[in-house]
């Protein structure tokens, strides 16, 4: 990425030495380690670097919390999400939280879930944390802006649909059952989607049910 | 209530000595007061019990930590929001959404969203304080309960209506602004209320839009 990008490069390079792959790699790796031996909360900066073989400077540089380290591995592993099959919005979107809900449970080792709960729970009280999460964020969102923008290509959603909303719509329900200790079960998914995209049948005084 | 719940009380005398209400109410207090001058991580049990001028040995008795005197000053909030008007599941739902994300940002002095996004982060490794959390969160559907009843009532939602998922699928989104700091402005509640009940519109390969 430094390559094609270079003013980033030459920002970072003013910080301190260039981010290493290897250093990365083996951080991330003892920061999850210890997240299955000892828990988040009694992980310490001082044993990701004693564990990673890094320097805690070195650790510090690019990570100021261990939240920071929390956040490279949520995505680190929501790289790995294939993209939509483009079918239909209800099978990509069954397709998609299928695959989130099983990452944040852990089903790939990683409970991705614990991570991003821990980072949001910090993230009230570090700004700069808060938008390193908006960032990444906006950047999940970049798979279900080309679900939802299928949808509309597809004729399925109406062309002045709100993306932002939308997204904000669909993501809701599965991130208040994380943050609840309820995340559904494979076999719930189906019909957690279904229930998004109905919505409450009926009910809004502006688009009566038809069966009512 | 120690008179009308004798069961209850028993099993409290056996703890120690009843929880008194004026000391409830300095404790409460106390917190309030410490959680507008320090902020919530800086508060201490040793403080509150100082502030409230009482024995921490009491204090400690009744709210085995501080996320359980949070979660006291949550209950003790929403008991002041009135009854829903009856008038139509949009109304009052707009109604009882603008004072519930009134409360949380805090309208009536108390930053109660703050308090309940530090409630459950604390939840997630404290067994007790969520099984707390989650009988304070049945009580509160109550009135979610009543609204959405009466709703049934109405003949505005079918009469199968899942109550639990309503009341899910309602309460999601707020909670989802509340924990990504993004609450609601007042003018923007109707807004969200309405997307509730639309749901995406079309979507679902089981209810095609009539529009499209």
């Amino acid at each position: 990425m430094s390559e094609t990008r270079p003013q980033l490069s030459e920002a970072r390079s003013s910080v301190g030495a260039r981010r290493s792959e290897a250093t990365e790699a083996a951080v991330l790796e003892a920061f999850a380690a210890l997240l299955a031996e000892v828990g988040y909360p009694a992980i310490t900066m001082e044993a990701v670097a004693r564990r990673a073989r890094a320097g805690k400077a070195t650790v510090y540089r690019w990570w100021p919390t261990k939240a920071h380290i929390a956040l490279s591995l949520i995505s680190k592993a929501k790289i790995e999400i294939p993209a939509p099959r483009g079918l239909s919005l209800r099978e990509d979107l069954i397709d998609y939280m299928t695959r989130v809900v099983g990452l944040w449970r852990g089903d790939a080792g990683l409970p991705v879930g614990l991570l991003v709960r821990h980072c949001y729970a910090e993230a009230w009280s570090d700004p700069e944390l808060a938008a390193a999460l908006q960032a990444e964020r906006r950047e999940r969102w970049t798979m279900l802006n080309a679900i939802i923008e299928a949808a509309v290509g597809r004729g399925e959603l109406p062309p002045g649909t709100d993306l932002a909303r939308a997204k904000d719509f669909v993501m809701s329900w599965p991130f208040y059952l994380l943050m609840t200790d309820r995340l559904p079960a494979p076999d719930e998914i189906a019909r957690m989607v279904d229930d998004t995209l109905d919505g409450l049948r009926a009910g809004s005084s502006r688009r009566p049910s038809p069966g009512i």
